[in-house]
């Protein structure tokens, strides 16, 4: 009755309420091809990968190599929450693949395989599938990572996906958030706020008339850059990590709070993308946008002063920025004192983004 | 600016569109209690495993011992697809769970842990999730799994959820739905169409005036019996192996299409639970449903005539029936003729649900 293209995409539920009618004799009514929909996007996508079984099977396989461990994060994006319904499918894709890429890298791993669940509306054109595949396809080429299993299913509702992604580390040398200690320096990669300022811009509260400055921005919001290469390298460097995806000051507060001491953040120190520096000039409001706004996706991490020769080192050779902007300091467990070029605190009504 | 609470239940995201309003000096409207849910509802489900790090890191760690190969699947469930809205929460929580054990089971594979995206609506009472995160509890405890990791976000559509399940199995080992072989028998656990059947009383087509019948048949539909005793013991025993959950005919018909031959099936040979064989005898149409159907989370596998006596040891020793049902044969892949107690072919006009 079905098509030879027939692909599980591992194991799949039967669909219930929508569709009312279980007794034989009468055909349901779907729209045709979703397996092989299924089989000429998603398949090709794990063909690099032998766990994923050519996702012909009920699970993927995988080993985890002697004394190493796995790394394991997973994140969600829903249409209309975390994305704009109609941003590129495969800047959708991007940002999904490297939100949860740069958590493996704040846990100091490097990337090996994931998952995808995908949720979409029941008369969801081709071609966004087409293009959000396309987009897997870069990043998994991009940051050598395969497609190793998942699950698709129909709603009624927004399009919602969620990737599972799995990482390779050290046995027992995974970065903890909680790993900070008093006298510790704050460190980041990269910049900050460009993504934050790409949101306004999209929002069109944010005029820039440049027009690679505007591009700049927007495209560090849809397709923010995971910094792979250097957080493996911060075993035995840093001390607490995590990646900045709430806000800069927010995540510090939970770097803080799980190591148990206080922060004191340099705003001025904040590294900023000469376009981020340029809308900031404009109107010195938006330091507080950049530095709160979050969906930077840079690493933020302490380490002691010594550390200070081998950062630097590591930043020149991976070519990133790696930038001392604080300290961590006795005092109430995330607590964050932002400080301005002057030394005054720099006044801030938000830290960063809630969920909820 | 937060309570002392606040539980990354490992990362989340910045919110978009709904919350126009990223702009330092205006808060932001949401319930309170967000982070409150995570700690009082996810915390504790995964307190028992040292890989979740508590939930207080950007992924979850964990190690697998050498030998062995980690089994990774996943299942999303979107209410009014694949579960009734009203369905009790406990109950909803079982079938996500279950359905993804049925797959490591059907692989060969022993439960370890599991991640976990909710996507919900807004205002979903807390009665919801404390009847949700009880219905996991219990299965953790019953199933011997453990929270590691997840994500929570928030949603303008239906209720959806995704577990991804992490399971261990001898490396090289694991269960291959390809593995049949044409003369292997063809074997089920347990009983087929129970679920099938519950789903007709669900839909009110099906009138079961005894109390206990229709409670069995609906809770087998909303809380199905993967076979976890039994899946590591196949390896082997049975040379393709997958479980029952788009119908038995289909999938016998995936494991044959996977094996590169046909099947020959007894539909009088189904084993049956008795509430079953008592909706059946009312209406013999409804055979067809049970072997139909879908839901079933059995294992359906192939094995050699050979392995007859340790199958049945096997059960014996499970206490869990295992019942030889049909054969492999040669013909087109994938091609399953179902015969009726006399032999003669009985008529189905679809062989299970698909999936859009």
């Amino acid at each position: 009755m079905r098509g030879s293209h027939r692909v599980p995409f591992t194991k799949t539920h039967p669909v219930h309420p929508p569709h009312p009618d279980p007794l034989p004799g009468r055909e349901r009514n779907r729209p045709l091809g979703e397996f092989d929909r299924i089989a000429r996007f998603f398949k090709p996508l794990a063909a690099g990968f032998p766990g994923a079984r050519g996702l012909r099977d009920d699970a993927a396989v995988f080993g985890v190599p002697e004394g190493r461990e796995l790394v394991v994060t997973t994140d969600a994006m829903v249409a209309g929450v975390h994305f704009f319904p109609d941003d590129p499918p495969a800047d959708i894709a991007a940002k999904l693949m490297r939100s949860n890429l740069s958590d493996l890298a704040a846990m100091g791993a490097e990337p090996l395989a994931y998952t995808l669940v995908t949720a979409l509306p029941r008369g969801l054109d081709e071609s966004w599938l087409e293009g959000f595949a396309a987009g897997l396809d870069e990043d998994q080429r991009q940051f050598g990572i395969a497609l190793a299993g998942g699950d698709s299913v129909s709603t009624s509702g927004p399009i919602t996906l969620s990737v599972t992604a799995f990482g390779l580390v050290p046995a027992g040398r995974a970065l903890p958030r909680w790993g900070g200690r008093t006298g510790d320096r704050v460190f980041v990669t990269g910049c900050i706020g460009d993504a934050a300022l790409g949101l306004e811009i999209a929002y069109g509260r944010l005029d820039i008339p440049d027009e690679d400055t505007r591009a700049h921005l927007l495209r560090r919001l849809r397709r923010p850059d995971p910094r792979m290469g250097i957080g493996p390298r911060l075993i035995g460097l840093a001390s607490g990590a995590m990646d900045v995806s709430d806000g800069l000051v927010a995540d510090l507060g939970h770097l803080c709070e799980e190591s148990g001491c206080a922060a004191l953040l340099r705003a001025d120190r904040v590294p900023l993308s000469d376009a981020a520096r340029g809308a900031i000039d404009g109107d010195p409001v938006r330091l507080a946008v950049a530095i709160t706004g979050g969906d930077d996706y840079e690493l933020l991490f302490s380490a002691p002063p010594t550390a200070r020769d081998g950062l630097a080192a590591l930043a020149a050779d991976c070519g990133v920025a790696i930038t001392e902007i604080g300290e961590l300091r006795p005092g109430s467990p995330g607590d964050v004192a932002v400080l301005d070029a002057a030394g005054s605190p720099l006044p801030l009504s938000r830290r960063g983004w809630d969920h909820f």
